[in-house]
Formats: C-alpha cells, sequence, structure tokens
C-alpha cells in the first residue's frame, strides 16, 4: 500500500511511479521508485489520488499516436492533492484537490501553433504516479463537489467536450446535439448539452444502456435499427445541429445535419479515413471541426459548469493502483459505460 | 361575448379592435368594429387569443417613446390561431397557434439600420385585436405545449431575453447571470439562464417572491439589504458575468461585473441616465450593451428552448378583452410577478 | 437590338429573355418574347443592363445540380437600372442601378434551414432577360463607382468570398490566405483578402497570367512546380490561416494550413469526393467550412467594401445579349482570367 | 553614453536603470546602476534600444492610476535585443529584436480576471533600463521592417487598437471608422483600420495636421467646425459602424454611431465621467466596450499585420535616453503627433 497522509508528505523521500522505461509498449510498462520530486518557486507538488485513461493512452501504447521519447510516464488525466508549494505560488493552498491541465500552454482562445506542443502523458511526463509537480499555471482546481476518482475523469474528454459544444462557435439552448456510443466522450456530451439546454439524440448498439442514458437526458437511437431516419424524424427532417462524432463517420452524418450546422470530429474509433460529398456539403452549408482537447480557460470553465449544475462523471470501474495495467484492455475492449479510472493512494 | 369558432370564420364580416383613434392616449383608448382582414397571397389570418404588455405600451400611452400616427392599435405581443391563409403561404397551416413577430424585419444575425424601424403596436398596428391579418413571413409557430395565453407573454419580453443571453456574445453553461426584479424580462432571465446552465442572481425588494424565485432555480439577494456586498461574497470577489439591467442602474453595476464581463441594458425602469466611471469601467473591460427585441430567427431558437426544457412563462394576471385597459395601470403600478396577459375570445 | 431608354419603359408593352422552355438544356436554351413586368406595390422593374455566369448554371445546364422545373429563365448574377417601382417601394428609385440579390430569403445571419430554397435562376427565375421584376427587399443597390457590367458579376462569386472570409469567423488582418487558379471567386479572393490585409498566395498553373496576379497583389505559386513546399517555406512551415478551396482538393490541403486554421470548401472544380485523414486533420485542429452564397446583409457589406477601397472585378470578356449562349462553354472551357459577362440592352 | 555592444554582454557587469527608488512621483525618479540581469532557464536579456511613454505612465507618475510599490522601474513599451538566453528557451535566439509583452498573463482569447494584474510599468518594473530580463513567453518577436524605435511604440497602443478592432467582435472591411485626435492609439486606429478596408474619419482640431491624416488614408473631420453634422452627412445619415473615443466622450457619441454599432472605450483624456441617455442607447441598440491592451496573440497578429501591409509607426520625437525625464511633459502637454520614444544605448 503506497498510501501517504499529507502532513507526512516530507518526510517521505521517495515514491512510486509508472513508467515506460526505455520503449513505449503496454508490455514494457513498469512500476518503479523515484525520489519524491521538490517544487521550484511557482511549482506545487501534488500527491496523486486517481487516474483516467483514455483512446489517446492505447494508440500511444500501440504506437499509432506518434513516437514519444522514453522515459515517459503514461496517462494525461489525473487529480491530486497539493502537498507542497512553491513561495512564489498564488493559485492553490494545501489540501487543494487539483487537475494538471493536459496542454498546458493553451490558456485561453482558440486553438494555435505552438500552444498544442507539450502534452501530458506524451511528450511530457503524465500522471500515473504517487507525485507529480507541476507549474501553478498549469493546473486547475476540481470541482468542489466531485472526489478525486471524478475529477481524474475531466483533463482530456470533458474538457474536449466543452471546448466542442461551447467554445467558439457554440451550441444554443433548444439545439439538437447528436453524438454515437456511450464512452466517456459521448456521457459527457449528453450531460453537458442537456445542461445547456439542448435536447441529445444518442446512438448505441447497447439496449441494455437505453434506461440510464434516458435518465441523463439522453433520446436514444437504437444502431442496430434504421436510426438515421429516425433522427430526421425526430428533427421533423431538419437534422441535428451539431453532431459530435466519435467514430470517424463524417461522411454519412453530413445529410443528418441542420443547413448550415456542424459536425465536431472527435475521434475515430471506427475508422481513420472518410470520403467526403463536396457538392452535398456545400448544398447543405456543412462546417466540420476537427477538435481535440481545450484550453485552460475552458477547463475551468468546465468546472464553474459541474459546480452549477452538480453533475457528476459516470465511472465505468476504478481499479487500484497495482492493476493500473488493466485499464488499457479494459478501454481498448471493454465496451466501458463511462470513464475507467485508477485509484492511487487507497481513494475511494 | 366576441368569440368565434375558427370554422365559422369567413361567414362573419366584422370583428372588434382596440385603437387609439385619433390621439395616442389611453384615455383614447376605444373598442371599435372593424371589417374582417383578408389575406393577401403570402398572408395568414390569425384569430386572436391573448395579447401581452410591455413597459413600452405603456411609455407609449404616455406619450414618453415618441410619436406614433394614430389610428393606430395598440400593444406588440399576442398568439392567435390561423383561421385563413394566402394561397402561397407554406409556413403556416389552418389550426396552427402563432404568435406575430414584433420586429418584423429584423430576419436573423445582429441588429441593423432598417431592420427596426416597423414595429407592432407602433408605428404599425399592433394585436388588441379579434383578428389580425399578418405576412407568413413576420410570424412564428408557438411552442407545442404552451396555451395562447403564455404563448403571447414572448414576443418582446422572451426574445429580448433570448437575444441578450445567447446571441452574438453569448453566455456559457457555467456563467453568473444577475438580474434585478420580479417583471416579465427578470423571470425569462431566470428561466432561460437557468435552463443554460448557469447559475443566477435575483436583486428583489419582495420577501415574500424569495421562495417562488427560489424554485425557478435563482438565489435571491434581498434589495434591501447590503445585496452588493453580498453579490460579491457569492462570486469569490469575481463578480458576476452578465448583468441583466432593467433598471438603468448601469454605472453602479461596474463593480459588481467580472472583469471583461458584460451588463446588458434592456430596461430604465427607475432612471433614464447613468454617469459611468470611464477610468473603473475601462480598468475592468467592460462591455455595455443596449439590447431591445430580438430577430426572428432568435424568436425560432426560443420557441425550441421552450419545447426542449417544458418551460412556462409565469403569468401574474389574465384580463379579459372587455378590460383590457386595466392591463396599463397592472403593468405600471401593479408589481406584476411575471406577465400581465389579455384573454381574447374567451381563451382560458 | 433592344435597348431601350428608361423614359420610354413604360410604352413598350414586350421584352426579349432567354428561357428553357420545357426542358433544362442548353441545347433547348430559347430566345423569345414576354409581357414586360409590371410592378406590385413592394416590386422594382429593373431593365437589366448586364448579366454574368457562373459554374452553376454551367451545371445546371448539364444536369448536374438539380432537377428544376421549366420554363426558366437562366443566370442568376445580373445588374440592371430601376425604370419602374411600385406604390410602396422605399429603398431604391427609379434609375438606380441596382442587383437581384442571388438568394432571396437570407437576409442576414448564417445560413439557416429555409434560407436557401429558393434561388435566382432555379428553381426561381434568372435574370437574362431584358426586363426583371424584383421585391424591393431582394435587391441590393450597386456600388457607386461600377458600371453595370462590373457590377453584374458581384452576386455569387463576389458575395460568396465575401461570406467566406469576413463573416462569421473571418480572416483578420495578417492572415495568411491562399486559393487555387484565375477565375472569379479566386480573384475576388484576392481583392478582398488583399483590401483587408491579409497577404495572399494564389496557385495557378497560367505562367503569362503571373505578372497581372502580382499586380492584384498576389504571391503566385507555379503550380507546375512543387507549390506545396513553397507555401510551407513562404509561411515558415507554419501553413495558411485560410485556404480558399475551389477545386475539391481538401484532403491534401490540410496539411499547409496551419493549427487551428480554416479550409474554405467553395468548389469542385476538379473533383466531387475528397477522403479525409481523420488523425491528421484532429491533430491540427482544422476546421472545414462548406460555403455558397452569402446573404444580403454581406452583399451590402461588399458593396461599401467595393465603394471604400475602389476595387474593381476582372473581367473576361463581354458578350453580346445576342451570343449570350456562348457564355456557358466559355465559362467551361474557356479558362476565363475573371468573370465572363452578358452584356444586354446595349450597355458598354 | 551607456551603448554596449551584444558581443561584450557579459564581461559587462552592471547597467543602468531608471527608479522610482521610494516613491512614484516624477520629481524622485532617478537614473542608479544596478548589476546586469541574469537569465534564468526560460528568460532572455534584452538589451533595450528603446521605450516609449504612453498616458498610463503619465497618470502613474502623478498619482492618479492606482498606488504601486516603489521601487519601481517605469515604462510598459519598449524594444530590445535579446543578448542572452536561458538553457531552455526557444522562442528567441540571440540577436533577435523583441518587445517584452505589457501584460504578460493574457496569452489569447477575452480579457479575464487574473490575465490583467501583472503588468510592466506598474506594479511590474517596466523597460526604462538598460538591460531587461524576461520569460520568453512574455515577448514577441518585433515586426522585420521596423528599427527598435519604431517597434517600441507597439505594446500598449497599437496592441489595444488591434484588439479594439479585430479581437472579438471585430470591424469588418467597408466599415467606416471613427476617432479623435492625433496621438499614438489615434494614428495606429487610422493605420490599421485603413489596412483592414475599412474607412476612417478623424475629428481634430490641428488643422496644420489634416494633410498628413490624409496621406495615411483618413477623411479629416475639423473638430473647430461643426464635425457632427459632417460625420452624419459622410455616412449617410447612417453613422459610423465603431467610434474609438480616446476622450470620453461616449454620451454624445451615441447618435454618431449607426444602430447596433459600437463605441469603443479606450481613453479619457478628456474627462472621466459621462452620463448615457439610456433610452437613445436602447433605441440605437449601442455597444460600449471598454478596453485597454490586448493579449500577447494579438501582438502576434499585429506584428503580421504591419509585416504584410509594410506600415510604420508614425514617430512624434525621439528622445536620448539621458533625457528621458523630458517624455513625460513632452506626452502631456506637447500636442505629440504620433508616439514619443525614448532612444537607448545609441539607437538611431
Amino acid at each position: 500500500m503506497h498510501f501517504r497522509r499529507a502532513g507526512a508528505a516530507r518526510t517521505i523521500a521517495r515514491m512510486q511511479t509508472y513508467l515506460y522505461p526505455d520503449r513505449i509498449s503496454l508490455a514494457a510498462l513498469d512500476l518503479v521508485e523515484r525520489p519524491d520530486p521538490a517544487p521550484g518557486p511557482h511549482d506545487v507538488v501534488l500527491e496523486m489520488r486517481a487516474a483516467s485513461i483514455n483512446y489517446r493512452d492505447v494508440a500511444i501504447a500501440r504506437g499509432d499516436y506518434g513516437a514519444f521519447a522514453a522515459p515517459l510516464v503514461p496517462l494525461s488525466d489525473g487529480a491530486g492533492v497539493v502537498v507542497a508549494r512553491g513561495s512564489a505560488v498564488t493559485r492553490f493552498s494545501v489540501g487543494d484537490l487539483v487537475c494538471p491541465v493536459y496542454v498546458p500552454d493553451w490558456i485561453a482562445g482558440s486553438l494555435q501553433e505552438g500552444f498544442a506542443r507539450r502534452r501530458l502523458g506524451g511528450p511530457l511526463d503524465g500522471v500515473l504516479a504517487e507525485r507529480v509537480r507541476v507549474h501553478e499555471a498549469d493546473a486547475v482546481k476540481a470541482p468542489a463537489h466531485l472526489d478525486a476518482v471524478e475529477a481524474a475523469t475531466l483533463p482530456i474528454a470533458a474538457v474536449t467536450v466543452w471546448q466542442t459544444l461551447f467554445a467558439d462557435d457554440g451550441v444554443r439552448p433548444g439545439d439538437v446535439v447528436a453524438v454515437q456510443g456511450t464512452g466517456g466522450v459521448s456521457l459527457f456530451t449528453v450531460q453537458l448539452a442537456r445542461a445547456a439546454g439542448c435536447r441529445v439524440l444518442v446512438v448505441t448498439r447497447s439496449a441494455e444502456r437505453h434506461a440510464e442514458l434516458e435518465r441523463l437526458g439522453a433520446d436514444v437511437l437504437d444502431a442496430n435499427g434504421d436510426w438515421r431516419a429516425r433522427l430526421l424524424a425526430l428533427t421533423h427532417g431538419r437534422g441535428v445541429d451539431r453532431f459530435v462524432d466519435v467514430l470517424g463517420d463524417v461522411a454519412r452524418l453530413v445529410p443528418l445535419v441542420r443547413v448550415g450546422g456542424t459536425i465536431a470530429i472527435v475521434g475515430f474509433v471506427e475508422t481513420t479515413h472518410t470520403t467526403l460529398d463536396l457538392p452535398a456539403t456545400i448544398r447543405r452549408g456543412i462546417t466540420l471541426r476537427a477538435q481535440s482537447a481545450g484550453s485552460r480557460a475552458s477547463f475551468e470553465a468546465l468546472v464553474r459548469t459541474l459546480e452549477v449544475t452538480k453533475l457528476r462523471p459516470k465511472i465505468d470501474r476504478v481499479l487500484p493502483f497495482e492493476r493500473a495495467r488493466d485499464a488499457w484492455p479494459a478501454l481498448e475492449r471493454g465496451r466501458p459505460f463511462g470513464k475507467v479510472v485508477i485509484a492511487i493512494g487507497g481513494s475511494r
């Protein structure tokens, strides 16, 4: 058991961390001991309580995402308690529950060149460790009503959804939003779009999940039936205002989006290529917006949104730190209903 | 009793209408008989079921709003059933419950010169009549779940709030919105901002209305106490993201709005002038946005919002058509909690 | 010769118009006599002076655009002088040079369902006629410094470019814009982007046109060489902010657009389908925005832009009314450098 | 003479800097010797070549701006050459001409709480020194075609104008922009709005400056005559799209701005308070946007704009480092035509 109390922090010299030691591959992933990080003047040290896995982490482990240098600590998403802080820190106090920001240079505004190079979990070290040092500008206070396991689900999936739905050209109340599936991004889309006064249609193959999706506020379209016809019928032939595409189905979604509407391209679970019919796309005046991650300002707005609405992320399962490696197959093949989280240091 | 059934519409040659016959003054307001309107090719004829009064109507009757030519039918806001339609009409069917658009030339987009000259209730004839003819482009189908009395409250107050909160530079989920009072604009602000995932603070003197405001989702600030200090405390000293000012209190609201936030100037119930402290306003980077009415596109989006959220307008009282003149003093001096509506033709 | 003076307008009872009489095909296109149109209360009658052809007209004549009902007057773009007006008209005076609006229901704001159904040149009658009746709301005064031949080039090509560059998510001064070719849309992109303080890169195969493109302010990339490498070199590896794609080359443009940048899909001259690499598109956070036409508000803003900057459209050739049929092959196979225009009634 | 060559940088241990040693007052401003700054891992050290003064500096020296702690190095705006850089620096090379960013935490997006607290020249040390250390994230490369004296004029005045005209709700080509006066902000408004395809009206009392203003592209309105009537005549009674108010004249500008237009409140040279007529402001739907400074992203966009358009700032006068104190009265009472700059280390 690697749990340590905050009060004892400074007396313990070493901590455990997962690491790709010399190459990036799940088989190589190791649990090693390292010296505790010490904070610079603008840093905080977090005692991590939970971390959460995303498809990006699976792709990195498979070598499908791009080549990162080892050694590398995996995972982008986590939450931890501030146990030490530098002399100049103003944003956080010891004891705060805090999430590191996945793309630390993207402070606010739209995505720009240079904002997105540094990312946690590759090329920068991630959060699957007992202790993590982070610059105070690169972290956000967790929503007050969430525990660490819940807060750990936010940095990629929920922030991407917030950016996709509300930043730049945001949806408005009364809009109809559609999404496929029941993973983390899909469920945050349901919850956040509903919280913003939108109607939400979810396309899913999982009949046994219909009731829970409806409880979250969604109208469910059965992917085993003619869901496209049903979507058009439900929208009086008009189509949805925004389709959040997590599968890579873009081309076939064009006729399902209203004239002047938007397809947000946020994933490619089923395919990496899509062949667009240009005349049809122009005729409907569709915008396709590829999106991943979001700014720190969007993360902070997400936190306020969750606090105002009292929404809680849906957790599929929580694995103990010692069995963190199971998170990869759980996400890849486990068809999770919500997020897969790893508890660290005995949280929950 | 002036109620007529739709089926009998074409056989009845005359209808009753209120009218300022030769000068605009409540004392002069008359109930007269006129020929039934006949639709042109693109027109519908509405059998009005309800009309609703706004401060603008009070100001017009007092001569405070600008000089309109008589004869003039009063009131901008109403709802009626289509009883006849021109040969070219495509947007509506006989039997539809429909609201005329208050500013018919403002179809979509931001306000522009030329959009706002023609307005119902002055200079154009208004809706306080048994039958009204309207071009099909200048009307919107009422929300399916509302009755005519409820739908009649929407065209000015609710559309203005929709435009103020969500058009152009809209609020986002998690934002904090503040407003004073408990009239129509104030309550639509509470309901719509809550529906959009915002927190809402309402400043009111009416202690007996606190419970109902809280039921609508607002946090109440007691105007008899130090509500400014309370607002700052509730927002951790940051201020609100958007203050919807219905009183004309603008200048004193600047310190209550966050850096980079917005004051929407939508009314001037208590004062017509405000003296801005420019250095303070610049230091906080505040935007002051004067707003009245909204586009037809915003009205249509409002209708979708109400349908998705199942919200219903709050009605203070419903007056019968014969006592329509009582609506003016009811609004001016009655401190209504919600909208004052006139039922026409026996609705409700 | 079919030229008539405005003063003589009311005495002439008939006019000539081109017409697809019973099917839509260039071979069927006929020149026939018809009664002069008479204005309704809100209409103006235009004595057309020029019309201009677009790829849409070529596609319609080939049957590639969709099925329109005959009889149909062809062409969307034109300019004419007001020779008669209805009693209620306020926007125009007799003698004004005026352009009908291509998509009359799109008054302002973003594209919405229902705005784009009615279009001149199909399904609505177009402008290749001596006289055309138009509702005053569906027309825009031509720029004061342009003649009718120049003004006739604006309604589709220039308005689409204005909408593409400046509406919604507009480019800003200092941005780099790229476009292929030297047709009407391409040259308006050069002129308008330059007028807005942008740098413009044009990809062209036509070496003999380089000097003129440079005179218009463009940097020329030779399509016969490795223009992609050159584009990246000129933008220090960053890519352009916005690529206006008239060819349908979308998929291969993704690596040439900066992180967070936009590809405007406005044409498909070379191909109708494009296969997007989703991971690459997401990684760069690219927005693909399909666009055709623009609102009346954009047209009016275009007119102001041209008046402020004194820009003039580039005309490739002017055909006489009698030889209007030659415009179709001239556009399709003539590789025009600028717009192909038909003079009507002896203009120029 | 305090000029030093870059090559000799590391051997010189001390440099000269102006300083308010114990209280903020022009009388107390002192020139003192201090150790050369050494760069941390992410810092660059700039050998300053020029600094420029703004009204803010005058207000600070008078005690009108807020209370800052001494000792304090004055002035926000400057340009210097990188003479040393930390081991981790990637944004700059030795020899680059660079401007520190006035509001270093405002990286991109709209102004938010927390972005604007740290500002150069108070509360942070400013740039009126021979050497300045700055974090690489807090600086921007100067436009390639400008010398140091020109580049030193940009950080407050030009960036504020860029943010005011083009960020958030930006002007578009063809818009009419108005501004008063001939100081730095006014002239950047003329140059940048013209570069963006706008028409610009300048109100000035200085008849002898008309010709130069016209050369910069402005239409001049004589403030000694009835310029308000003239402005309305030039805009056909419509008013301007955006009035950049540097005087604090806000209230009286409302009738001069088009329906739906904007007054940018960027200064208060003549008065600190203005009394708004709320009904008139609402009737016209005017937005008042208080603005100061801009983001680093806006600064970078400004640099690109200047490089694309080859615009150069207009310099009123250049003072030597030894006479830097003269800059305060020169700005306050000298009616400068453009910016007042101090050369440092023999530049120019």
